[in-house]
């Protein structure tokens, strides 16, 4: 069935494969009157794109979006703002090898089962390449955030077993992991290096943090706002887990030690990640997402070919050794869009009318 | 906005609140032809209602499930099956010291700022009496999807500090904790009644696994199935994080590690947790959530009015000192109904067409 | 697939079968702090109600209306509206002739067709009570219509062969065929009287119009205006056309009689009853809707049974010669929905913002 | 709010205006395997473009469609199919008086109170020039439904006053109106030409209609097929009604004229058009739309401007004088659209389980 439209009030629709003609998005319902460039969207397109650094794919992708429709004048209409990548003309060639062999780890083998047919060059539609799309429309996303006081912020809270200890956003793009512990960042830079080195990739933690929320977006019982977040990063193809605020640390934790409690201040705490009963408190959102290892290696690994006969496979080409920093614009998009989505929506109760 | 809708083809609109007169759900896009009775419904609610051993909350809730519609002769029929339980007549006029002030942990606080009004009767519409229409629901879903052999089973995989071990199905229902691990189970329920002698609370981790769901459930690249998985798990009040497989593991690992290799007898592990891709793999399904400590404590917490005026308050009345037991029929359910909407979907492929 | 939710931010979902244990519908997307009675409900469920008059059906349904959710001291809380009437001790055993035969014009041979089960009695599913919770639902958004000085109105503007030479809104409630037109209106009831002592039924045409409704509801360019009542007035049972302002009319017309011409008073014209691309001018909307002959007769009909065998019907039993008067509150109530929906959905704008 | 999304199963998305870069459509939900090729999308676009014949604008349009995504060696894989096709350099500056000055008869007025912006080129988003979108997507559902027998058909049935006596489905392509008899189709012109040399234009009503549909399409209440089709149909920018079988005729019948009687050998009429409580019978599935004269008019009218100021305006340009003839297509592609949405949905009952 259909499943490439995401949003209910801003909603936009994905399309393209890593080596079709192009890839790109629809965003409907993107309100009248906000300032759209090719140049801000740019902007975002570089932070997603390979070859930035070399802990990421040394590949070349140069990613120039175009506006096929929606604005005019420089300033949406209303109607829908068509966003359009091309991709370049690739070396098909080098996939020939993987026409039917499934990779461990990708989503070969599922979508061989599912359609029954397969694109094998690059991924096809489960391509990284795909997110483009997000963060296109994400970054339109954000400017509608913006312009309401809600800025949304992601980074690498962790890289294989090194974990960031301090939180400076200005160091964020000052270093290629997109760390926002200087320190850290080094050692997390070392070992994806390490990693590469043989052939091998690692995984990470990415948190995103979205500050100027207002109170009151989220709707219950099931377009909860924690549910629609866990719903949106778990859509991106590398994520194994979501967590809100404490998290996973809440199973050990009692009710005292957890709950927030409220002064006239304000809340005490923030472990709920600025969310209760599935509506935004006011506080920051905080989540986190976990980032599995890149599933290409260059390591032998056993796997089948589509008549389900053993065979092995080493993933050759320039692929991510750690996809972490490339996932922090992807994940900060899919948190601007879900905001934007409820920003957007009716808003009712005492702030709102 | 709307947002008491949930799935596409079996969908399901939830309603009702804890003190009002009744609390439902209507299912709409049940097949026709299915054996549906009240008692089968009312076998699933039995496992959610409280009242059912000393770790839960001792308020005794008959909780009779009516069919209203939707059957003919004990066979759906196609239309809308209607479900409610009536509330009994309950005390309210305990609720009134609760009127103005915003419980820690609740929803309280952020359903005045959206709606501007609150039922402030034992959480309204975000009690957990919201969850027996998707259990009564879930009911439904699993008798579905066992007539096409797929089977969904919950369990406490933590409370608190203690870890199950072992995971012995059988052992699930004969402890008041649902943990699989018999010797665990008895050391859960020592530490819930330590917490609820000191009037606090305590949280855990509950497992989910889906087994004999075929390869192919899921649509990329937003209604994935473990998008899909996510977003209906955190949808339930208590939720604070999900993972799919070896889940927020991964972050600390190396592909080499977290791939896994298939030869022609099969995947080698699943560390995936049964999904590649957005899409079932035809391996269980595992999916694993935290629950956090009970929001209502007896301990004395700071918090505020309606006019923001500094107060106290303790949480009087008759509370689970750890929601995990009961938690655990609610997330069959709503793994049930997600894996009931792609079976009901149009599916494709090989092995499908 | 399910088919029984309608509204995308004032949604509703009805329930029930004319000879289960109730009809329902819950409304989900309702507003906070609206005033909600079950007597407001109840005056507009009366108006649909059999029994009214000697041009309708003789049958005696009380139809109290109950609400079960959604409520607190009177007013809305933003949480699902739960509405339900019960349905009386029937006689299904009249129907036990209808068992196995399809009825001309009703909805037996489809709903066997597509769901390989029928409940027999009384049509079911397919039954006329359907429209109980779509009146109870549009009771409150017509309320909430008000509430923004939105106003609709319906009557008969032809039954049979006679029209509604003029239209005195007064008039409408004062004669029992809702015909604006009190000189036609004597006509139609006679016509009526004549046609059922016959064992036979008539048609006629429902004018609808909404007054009071600003500019700039409709989204295009699907979900427009026109789109939407279209489609919400033809999931009516008996329609079988619907037509705008001029309607059918414009096919014989110039360009130059048709299009309405613009002042600095406004327009000239409202051929286009109110809608120009899909979205409201500010002027009436106005839409028509064709009625068929109430398909259950006395008169002899061939038919054939479940097991294709040729064999003859007589419906016995209390039905309406003409259902045209109890669909004016029905067409009331869609137009209603549709306009709450785009009255609560984000609107832009000069007007707007 | 967001309405460029049609369907649930088979998925459309619309995009562009007439003076932007291009103008195209995303399907989502494209079954796998389908053969797909610009040549096929090609065939109906040509059928929809201006420039065919005398009695259509003289405006030529190449409109070449390209294929973005979703198909892999000529095959759809499942995922999002993105058709595009480029506008051409286009004489905007044409437009320029009619920037603040709002047609009679078209969006121009209520976009601009709606959105507070214009792209008043050529009509913007509202403009003739996104149907490209619909039969490109339309072509393809074309060919899903032929590829199970089912096969949808439009033509003119009346223009101005004159109707088609006969219905001989090869004449349509033969002569310029798409009249399916020839003696209608020759007057049809002449009014067509008349009405042009008077700076006028023409409206008229097409009739569409589905072979080889079977039992069950449909999925009461809401989403009816009755309902869906009016949906689909009335989301066209000219059309003022639709009706399905007898239609509006129904207003004057006696049920016992009205029912469809059946037989062993089938049903005796098709008064119903093959709909019959929403779910379709298996009979030919017949509807007509009522299609307005063109908005563009030479002739001087009156209208205002952005300012309210009174003024008078002539649309000069090349303009349809009667748009019947490429209604045609979209008319169709609606329909297949609605059908194969049906059709890729989940089916039960006898015939189809």
């Amino acid at each position: 069935m259909a499943g490439n439209v995401f949003g209910r009030v801003f909603r936009i629709m994905t399309w393209g494969e890593s080596h079709g003609a192009a890839v790109g998005v629809v965003i409907d319902g993107c309100p009248p009157g906000i300032d759209i460039s090719e140049e801000m969207i740019q902007v975002e397109l570089d932070r997603r794109r390979p070859g930035q650094s070399d802990v990421t794919t040394p590949r070349d992708e140069t990613d120039r979006v175009q506006i096929l429709s929606g604005t005019f004048e420089g300033k949406s209409t209303g109607t829908p703002v068509s966003l359009m990548v091309r991709n370049r003309d690739q070396n098909s060639g080098q996939y020939d090898n993987l026409r039917d062999v499934f990779r461990p780890g990708h989503a070969d083998y599922t979508f061989f089962k599912k359609y029954g047919i397969r694109d094998h060059r690059g991924g096809g539609r489960a391509s990284g390449r795909e997110t483009i799309g997000r963060v296109a429309a994400g970054a339109i996303a954000r400017k509608i955030l913006l312009n309401h006081g809600i800025n949304v912020i992601a980074y690498a809270r962790q890289i294989g077993d090194v974990h960031a200890e301090t939180v400076d956003l200005d160091e964020i793009e000052r270093n290629p992991v997109r760390c926002p512990d200087k320190e850290a960042a080094g050692r997390m830079k070392d070992n994806i290096l390490t990693a590469k080195d043989k052939g091998d990739s690692l995984g990470g933690i990415v948190e995103i943090v979205a500050s100027g929320c207002p109170a009151g977006f989220g709707d219950p019982v099931f377009d909860r706002l924690d549910a629609e977040l866990a719903r949106a990063l778990m859509s991106i193809g590398t994520i194994k887990g979501v967590e809100i605020g404490a998290g996973f640390d809440v199973a050990a934790r009692r009710g005292s030690e957890n709950n927030d409690q409220i002064t006239s201040d304000g809340f005490l705490t923030n472990n709920a990640g600025g969310i209760l009963g599935g509506i935004s408190t006011g506080q920051d959102i905080v989540v986190r997402i976990a980032v599995k290892p890149t599933s290409s290696i260059l390591k032998e690994q056993r796997t089948v070919d589509t008549g389900n006969r053993d065979t092995t496979v080493r993933i050759e080409g320039r692929h991510d050794p750690c996809i972490v920093p490339r996932v922090v614009p992807v994940a900060e998009s899919m948190v601007a869009l879900v905001l934007t989505d409820f920003l957007l929506g009716r808003q009712y109760g005492t702030e709102w009318i």
